[in-house]
């Protein structure tokens, strides 16, 4: 691995911060707050996980303007030092370096730019527009028609179908499906079934990521749509014709029916599902393992899992939700009856 | 892209229905009703969807026998629109041409007709009978003793293990994996495991397609086995030993755990589960994130999903779920003792 | 195939067990009870299945002591006969002969030992450790400065990121991702998000089985880490920076959010979901479907499953969980009513 170490003052340089103490320090690594040594600086996000500080070992701190002076070792202090954090971490890691070039074994049907790279048993199909420096993993399958833009990087085994449009400076990760088939599907009268063509395309923006395995379905009639900054972890499902808005961050299992419009900024938690042809306005939240089956339009946090009990305790409250109509009907002859009691005593105590 | 346009009279030639209007109208592509234009046909589903019809730009229209007159362009009715737009959909947008024979770079230990296609980097094993017109795409394996059915369709990245047989006219789409072995394992003593060997396949009748990503496991000592007509969305898990009935179809991230026995025209919504070992019965419909855990027999629509609220509420009666034997307990208790009142009261006016 | 057979004495003697009658007996192949036949063996694993007994056609049966004698052929008495049945089919049904050696289409920049295998249309990088008998199926890719242990399989189109390490005896189904990054982003002010490089590793135990498409991510700063003898079903999602204890095994579909310890032998049902930053004690059991959003301590088995209803009576009762906070204290306030009700006709009577 070559050397990526920068000194303190090196780093505040770069990407600012107040740093305290000696800037000559060379720092080569991030490392989390109790396992950070020597040449290594790990970071502090809030004020509530000061204990940390007292028995940390690391050569330096990343910290919030709160805890400015509750370390006395060499620091940089900051706004949001997780955001700053990352931002180290970046410039200590850049990503490898790539072989430019087509590798003698990939087959490759269109133009390729100097600056690119095609990796090894990669296939590019024909009429496809890749950009400058962009990286195409060992084993992908790019098809006919797609457009690649600026420094965009699949990791290997990714499948874009034909047509489908990449912005610039995406990361795609091993696995991920680009384009297949929408679920389009019409019912014979014998129950047997019709595909439709799937006739739109994928069209993702720029600074996307998207993890492994996860499969985004070309549209139907009308494209798919993924805005900039768009975050995607592994094992998403999107439906055809969906709209992701710019920033929207899912976790990941996490999966949105045909034809529904998601907004800017929202957050998707891990296993949660939205039902098609439905929207989600900006900057909602989605508790992990929740289910959306109607339009939301109001800015807040939405749940719905229900967590575990044991098993034993589960069993009988389980049961009780067949009946909880037949609950609520109950209660409210209870409180009917109870109304007329009450009344009959209050009479003869008048 | 070459030209598939057909006129309004060879379409209604080709696939019935009434034209009325001009026939010499040149129709180039199916579109969305409310961005249908020059040389496109749209189509209205249903009379409750007829207020598109004062709006719609479309050149043409699929409309049904009830809005015949309902709008005066040129117009072919039908007494199901939504198939009729699909078949003509089929009509504009054929699959695309695929270029026969085998790729250089691909490896193929297998007999291969003259009229399959075997892309680039595609593998084929020993001892696979492919037959004609079937297309395998780049970067598929196919592992030996393989059998495909005429005119099958593998996308880009499809894995087919050992000995698992497929119908004609299948689709595969891309990162799809036939005959994994399922999860098969027996406990020993200590708490670790034994392998159980699977040596079932997965046999998959005619006309089923396979969405992205998705997974059919091998069957431990039977076979897997999907019906005639079945249609499988993205990124599903078939466990071993399953059995899936003609022209069922499942939305994506729905999962049958093993040997459960799914019925004929059954519809799965997406992220639903099924247990392992139950049937569901033919006709049955599940609701998209629900939950079966024992045998349905009756048809009817099944459902478990609880729809997310804002987690404020959420929080306050997702509590509550946890007490609800004990709420039963309570309005039981309730009950009695009302009762009792009741009757004391009773007697006192008698 | 070649001939695995085995007379039922040499099996006794291989396994262990008492055998009971012709120990000359050639038993080929495994096979359920309900259908086995010449020369096959059948298993019976708790008394509970013994009516089976009575109609099978099975040439041997491996029976539990207390069905020692409930049946008069050939049999081998054991005190787990499932586990026993997993060794019987180990025996019959060993893993394929593979090809030793490096397949021509294969890309390998590491040293291959000879007794490996690396398949076709294979890419391994540079500065891997590639022990003994390890096999690389079709259209891997293994990136630089992998380790894979001795005896390793690793069916077709697997991938193994850049310093992972597998251990020994380990089979990968086709699809595995193995060391992507973990979804590690930090918001910037105006929404947007900051990539924080994964620089941690996924290192994997011995005898670990992963299925097909299944996504374990690489750590942000530490490594995850998957002990010794687990076992993983397909499409399931292991976040970055988790440890999942020895012998661990998780069903289908089921996901754990990062930095989440799983104990040793815990099982977890299919399609269930375990928060972020928690942990699973030992031994414990997640049914299918059930969501954890806290750390489990005690040993047991814990839901949180609604099975489905008809969706007529589901649609009822799901409006009720809106309003079991309400329920709740409507119930409370009957019961302070009544209590008020019963001190007044208790103070009549006195």
């Amino acid at each position: 691995m070559s050397d990526h170490s920068r000194t303190l003052s090196e780093i505040a340089a770069a990407l600012g911060g107040e740093l305290q103490g000696n800037g000559q320090l060379r720092i080569r690594q991030v490392a989390p707050l109790e396992r950070a040594g020597e040449a290594e600086i790990g970071f502090v996000a809030h004020a509530k996980y000061r204990k940390g500080l007292e028995t940390t070992q690391a050569a330096a701190l990343i910290l919030p303007r709160s805890l400015a002076d509750a370390w006395s070792g060499p620091r940089i202090v900051v706004d949001d030092p997780y955001l700053y954090f990352a931002r180290v971490s970046q410039l200590l890691n850049p990503p490898p370096a790539v072989v430019r070039g087509i590798h003698p074994s990939a087959v490759v049907l269109s133009p390729v730019p100097a600056s690119a790279s095609i990796g090894a048993l990669a296939y590019v199909g024909e009429n496809c527009s890749i950009a400058e420096g962009v990286v195409v993993g060992p084993g992908c399958v790019i098809e006919q028609g797609v457009t690649i833009g600026e420094a965009t990087w699949l990791h290997s085994r990714v499948v874009i179908k034909s047509d489908c449009v990449l912005g610039r400076e995406c990361i795609l990760h091993s696995g991920v499906v680009i384009g297949t088939d929408g679920f389009g599907i019409a019912r014979r009268k014998d129950g047997s079934w019709e595909k439709i063509p799937q006739i739109g395309r994928v069209v993702i923006g720029d600074c996307v990521e998207i993890g492994a395995n996860t499969c985004i379905d070309r549209g139907a009639l009308d494209d798919t749509l993924i805005g900039n900054g768009v975050k995607l972890d592994n094992l998403i499902q999107i439906g055809h014709n969906c709209q992701v808005g710019d920033n929207t961050a899912m976790a990941a299992m996490s999966g949105i029916a045909g034809s529904t419009k998601i907004g800017k900024r929202v957050l998707v938690g891990g296993a949660s599902g939205v039902a098609g042809h439905i929207e989600i306005a900006d900057d909602i939240v989605l508790s992990a393992h929740s289910s959306v089956t109607k339009s939301l339009t109001e800015k807040a946090v939405y749940t719905s899992v229900i967590p575990v009990q044991p098993h034993i305790e589960w069993a009988r409250n389980a049961v009780q939700v067949k009946h909880l109509d037949a609950m609520a009907d109950r209660i409210k002859q209870l409180e009917k009856r109870l109304n007329e009691l009450e009344l009959k005593e209050g009479e003869k105590n008048e």
